[in-house]
């Protein structure tokens, strides 16, 4: 197939073109690398023997899309791109919801104009809000609870109205949940710009020597020791999920909600210690007061991923943190060392 | 004030004009003219005394809302352009997100850039859903059941999360009820393209003989008579709802919901028969079956509006009927006849 992947330089993005180029098919990656690098691509072309095509473009900019499906003719989109910090889009929200939304409904436009009704869309867990225990599943009633989780939730809420209305919208929505790991080549990986926001690209930047400890914040949750517990998910993993719900939509129109999640709760200070062990060292940590809006326990029903797709996780919280490592050791300053 | 007025020359927003035009202020009306005449505002103009300034102009083309911005350069913006039929939005739901939210998202931009942060929106009672009984009142969940309910629940959603991220905005989501009449001197009111979505206007086609007779959707309902109840609401009482909450709003910041309804229920047939009074002929209808979606009974709670703002509405359902009938009677085939 010609796969056209939104957002394919970024983390999840490049690691699922491989995945894709892997597989035989053909990906024509589009990114406005606003928080990503072109590098990336370049090695998951050595990595693959074989090249995507790149089309530096905008989701929001409707004349740029329409001519990178009248120049490549893709029969179907992986679309991640978005912005995707939690704290930021409280701070700017209408930021979050032009690029998340109002790029989600130009890009939707363009696919029906071009008669190419095929999505397996970048949803979160962060939907499921607050108001569901673990585990979480996807017949849940959903509910996000900051702008980053709404953008989500009305693309979700779109893409689902889009389905009723025309049932030849082969459409997955695909909700992650902790994504990190990297390939195990140690080539591409997850490159945050600034502070980064999630856990595990924070401790590996600490046990790099580029920050100085970990804060881990809440240490007083109700749970085995005390600090949250979240799903973590290999990004392999997590690209080999794309390739199944694409493949599945391929015998399938509707609108089809999975899960990507282990299943398993994983603590943060058992993420810091499985680091830890990868990296030989300890790390510097402290515990911090917890942060409003964070869940102290968070995991996945993945049950009807392996039962629709015959997806599930296959590698360990040990391999995701060897794999990250092993990134983070390489390219101390991810790609800008290139 | 110079206010701006988006999709200024419709059923709404023509009134609304007025009113603001009447109170001393300077309009600029912007309308894309898709389902409206600007026939309206011409007669706003005469009724008024003094014009408003109009531009036609798409809300999702932020160009152009750049252009209208530096020309005239509101203080605050009254935002009703959208599109607004149930039914079709179940139809072509990519229309309404297009139209509503991603003109909403570019109105919004434009505003930031301009460092215009008062808005008035045009919400709907809409987002209550179904999982609320009557009276409906603004702290309740909201859930819409249809697309084009959803369009106004995301957009109250945007708009709350930018009111979070900044306190220097000025924010009303008005969830009106059901408007129906018209300014009582016939020379403007709602004007359908196509056959009518809502009740008075269909009624009033049919009084006019543009239609055979009134289809009643369910007589079965568990309501006094058997029809389903709503809240009728005068457009002009609309209108004064709108000035009202700008007002409001020069003195606060912040986001601010509030219902604009009677609080009382009407029912079909009691609407039916106030409208054969206003004619002062029967007009033929027919009970037919239930319509899946609609919910027996449907009014608002009004008193926050009140006590925050002072408004109430004063004109009866009679009234509603003289003045929507006087209107269509006048201009049978609606600005068409101009």
């Amino acid at each position: 197939m010609r796969i056209l992947v939104t957002g394919g330089t970024g983390y999840i993005g490049s690691h699922t073109v491989l995945t894709l180029l892997s597989a035989g098919h053909d990906v024509v990656a589009v990114d406005n690398l606003s928080n990503s690098s072109p590098e990336s691509l370049r090695r998951v072309g050595e990595l693959a023997g074989r090249e995507a095509t790149f089309v530096k473009a905008d989701i929001t900019d409707e004349a740029a899309l329409d001519a990178v499906f009248s120049d490549h003719s893709p029969e179907a989109v992986i679309h991640f791109a978005g912005l995707k910090a939690v704290g930021e889009s409280a701070r700017i929200p209408l930021d979050y919801y032009f690029n998340n939304v109002t790029g989600t409904i130009a890009l939707l436009r363009v696919m029906e104009r071009h008669a190419v009704r095929t999505i397996v869309f970048s949803s979160s867990a962060t939907v499921y809000g607050d108001h569901n225990p673990a585990p979480y599943i996807e017949k849940m009633e959903i509910g996000a609870m900051n702008p980053y989780g709404r953008t989500k939730e009305q693309i979700e809420d779109i893409l689902s109205d889009l389905g009723a209305s025309d049932p030849s919208w082969r459409i997955a929505l695909l909700r992650y949940f902790n994504p990190v790991g990297a390939h195990p080549s140690g080539r591409i990986g997850e490159d945050p710009q600034g502070i980064p926001n999630n856990l595990v690209p924070f401790i590996a930047q600490v046990a790099v020597g580029r920050r100085e400890k970990l804060m881990v914040f809440g240490g007083d949750y109700p749970t085995p020791d005390g600090t949250c517990q979240r799903d973590f998910i290999h990004v392999v993993d997590l690209a080999e999920g794309h390739a199944a719900a694409l493949e599945y939509l391929q015998g399938h129109e509707g609108v089809y909600r999975w899960n990507l999640g282990s299943g398993t709760g994983t603590s943060v200070l058992e993420m810091l210690h499985a680091f830890e062990k990868a990296v030989g060292s300890p790390i510097p940590y402290e515990i911090a007061p917890r942060r409003p809006g964070d869940l102290p326990a968070f995991w996945a029903g993945p049950s009807k991923a392996l039962a629709d797709l015959g997806w599930s996780t296959t590698r360990s919280v040990d391999q995701m943190c060897e794999d990250h490592w092993r990134w983070q050791k390489n390219n101390p300053m991810g790609y800008q060392d290139a």
